[in-house]
């Protein structure tokens, strides 16, 4: 069985923008259009640098903390990227600027940006504003309120009222063989994988804001060669690189999500480090699955990249092998087989504090691409609905590690490290001579994420960060 | 292996109200007090039958809805059972009744009473005015508001706020084994069940109020003979008996629950209905756990029974064989194993439209103690939070299928219409004349829990019902 040498209909897009534009093939739910045009350039500078993360084409929202005026707490106020600088919305929304607007500026979370499509509407306009022929805000009384240096920021979880339920996939083949063939290395692959995108629910109380610490989790693990276990701090600590969609729309229970509506029930996507004890699940997780192996923490990257950003890069879903079945009619669709795929670089980097002391830069372990995956994310969600499961708005579905046919394409230690059955593992060389075959305390994990694409602006996802600190024994 | 002929250690407690009750041996952190004093009348007629869940000893709360005076729509507010009749917890709080008393009676939801303790301090002051001698709410202009007969009410789930997050754990030895025997004839029981209170993340925004009608999933299955999958309506529909507990008090994540103050974080329990496809988790559930055949609906029962309540029906953990392991040490506490068990009567019935529409009584299908279980409730929640993963106020988690020992003790149709390894199944005999392996269209089921005890009052925890209704295909 190889995967390795197929693509994915991509090529089957062949936008060349400028020409024509509006009629190029693009995923129906999210049409490419003129704000996605790479010549719309901005008077904040950052934003027109080919490098960034954050033109805007992109505007990702972001929830930001501000020190109280007192010194006492914070309070969270949303956030649209804009290069090095962050727009501050509420603020933006409260000004004169759009008084004459008859679109609804009276929003107080990212929640009430998502319902009925409001950002949608907004987000235009917002790019609008942002261009550089555009003299409103640029030469506004109140810029120097409104917009303010990325730097420093720190950043909440998008939603005020926390993720709902969230939910992890498995939806990479590479991922679920490569671990799959360490433990059954005759049957790697399980007879459900080609039929059903697996997950399982996640714990959703312990999702963190990037930057955040994630204490070395404490646990029940059987060490080699021993029968019984033991209470202790976790040994094999890994994180695994994911894509995750927050669900703008949800169902009425009872009801399903149709294949052909999936998209419309997105709002966006962030980048997911789902840390993951790997001796404490190989102990814990049959029959039921994985549970405190992962739910210590998971971290999010703190933008929310919305579907509309990322339209250009939209390709198609997996290719599947001539002899595996065809989904389900329930997960078929020509729009999902077409462009139900993202073609998004992905990448996970570690740093020890050796390294960071001595001012080296991280070292990436893993980089893949997004458009390997096995499942798109509008077939993880209606197959989630299909037994009449309600989705919410706010609830977050993840995609599982992203992992590439490739060397150099698996998205966690677990197979980074791994040389095949049969094989010895071989460690992660640090530039300090540091050897990692899992995390070690002080270690820094960075997720990044990015879109690029001839004939357009690089669309990217920041980052996604954490530092694994001490067990608490 | 047997576990049916060993007793758990509630003849340790030995309790013979009235003589000396404060001293009476019990849970230290819910003692045994005056309020359980069984010769506590109400003025409330029917809270003094000795066949009520709700004698003033109890007083459980639930969230009724009441129809608005316009019509439109239905509001939420805190309700107290006694007897056949409900107290109107927020007209009793807007009443002058309190209004010397300096406790804080300005809470607007159950998730305020479980805050701080504040219910534990009320309860009593609630329980003193229904008594008998009490003639400030029996005489008062308002008392036809503040109380009214319980028939007829709907209930909406207890949290306003929804429920965090629901963990599902799989606690009876003999429902693990049941299961276990009937895909492992000769290894029912996983290496790990003895260690570790096996759990996994449910879904928290299925969960519906009893009475809510439960539809029929549609899911991908795999027909007997057959090899591959359809996607269709479930054909082996069950439920699971269980019970739930609601967490009033988290840890901050990164911490953990110790197990002498587990108990301290609980605010009360409820029945459970965990239906399940059991068909489609057979597809479904290898390696990441039961997803779909869950997530389409739990259903749980109206009323939080709290703590406090249930003090005089605690009895020792299970008693394990003397070749079993000792839990290990964060999972061992002297006051659990004398107190960790609730020593409550479970049963599930059912019945068929036909035998509605006849006028024939429900027919019970299991019945057991919840006092059988492997792990208490105080061991699952230290458990889960061992890890540091943060435990929320408003978190609910269940104890998995309550099975005892005995013939007609298995907590789901799965087990109680098995007949051991290599023999055929055999069906639930209606008085109708139908015949279930598995649930049909129609069917409805029903939980109840109760606690009996010589020298106390029974304590109930009401009914949680739900009707099947058929599949949406």
């Amino acid at each position: 069985m190889s995967h390795g040498t197929r693509d994915t209909a991509c090529s089957d897009i062949a936008v060349r923008y400028p020409a024509g534009m509006s009629k190029q093939p693009s995923h129906p739910s999210y049409p490419i259009d003129e704000t996605h045009d790479p010549k719309l350039e901005s008077w904040v500078e950052s934003a027109n640098d080919p490098s960034t993360d954050f033109p805007i084409q992109n505007l990702p929202l972001a929830m930001r903390l501000t020190e109280a005026d007192d010194g006492d707490g914070f309070w969270a106020g949303i956030v649209v990227a804009v290069g090095d600088e962050l727009l501050d919305l509420n603020l933006l929304a409260a000004s004169d600027i759009f008084d004459d607007d008859d679109d609804d500026w009276d929003f107080m979370s990212i929640e009430d940006l998502m319902a009925d499509g409001l950002w949608s509407r907004l987000r235009p306009k917002v790019q609008r504003l942002l261009r550089k022929d555009d003299k409103r805000l640029r030469d506004h009384r109140e810029r120097g309120r409104i917009m303010s240096p990325a730097e420093g920021a720190v950043f909440a979880l998008p939603l005020l009222t926390g993720i709902g339920d969230y939910t992890d996939f498995y939806a990479s083949i590479y991922h679920a063989t490569n671990v799959g063939s360490m433990f059954r290395p005759e049957n790697p692959l399980l007879p459900n994988y080609k039929w059903i995108p697996i997950g399982y629910h996640g714990r959703a109380s312990s999702i963190v804001a990037s930057g955040a610490e994630v204490r070395r989790p404490m646990g029940q693990t059987v060490a080699d060669g021993e029968s019984e276990p033991k209470y202790g701090a976790c040994k094999r600590l890994d994180y695994e690189l994911e894509v995750g969609a927050f669900i703008a729309r949800g169902n009425e229970q009872g009801e399903v999500i149709p294949i052909g509506e999936a998209e419309e029930h997105l709002f966006g996507v962030c980048l997911v480090n789902d840390w993951s004890a790997r001796d404490m699940q190989k102990w814990e997780y049959q029959p039921l699955g994985p549970f405190l192996a992962k739910s210590f923490a998971t971290t999010i990257s703190p933008f929310i990249v919305t579907m509309e950003a990322l339209a250009p890069f939209r390709c198609g879903a997996f290719v599947r092998d001539k002899d595996d079945p065809k989904p389900l009619a329930y997960l078929r669709s020509d729009a999902n087989e077409k462009f139900g795929g993202i073609d998004m670089q992905v990448e996970a980097l570690i740093s020890s504090k050796q390294m960071r002391d001595k001012g080296m830069e991280p070292v990436r372990v893993s980089r893949t691409s997004f458009r390997h995956m096995y499942w798109t994310i509008a077939q993880m969600l209606t197959h989630h609905a299909s037994n009449g499961c309600n989705m919410q708005a706010g609830d977050l579905i993840a995609s599982g590690t992203v992992s590439g046919p490739g060397a150099g394409e698996a998205g966690c230690l677990l197979e980074a490290t791994w040389k095949g059955a049969g094989k010895d593992r071989e460690p992660i060389k640090l530039p300090t001579g540091e050897t990692r075959f899992f995390l070690a305390d002080g270690d820094e994990v960075t997720l990044r994420g990015w879109c690029e694409r001839e004939g357009f602006r690089r669309i990217g996802l920041g980052e996604c960060r954490g530092v694994v600190t001490p067990a608490k024994g």
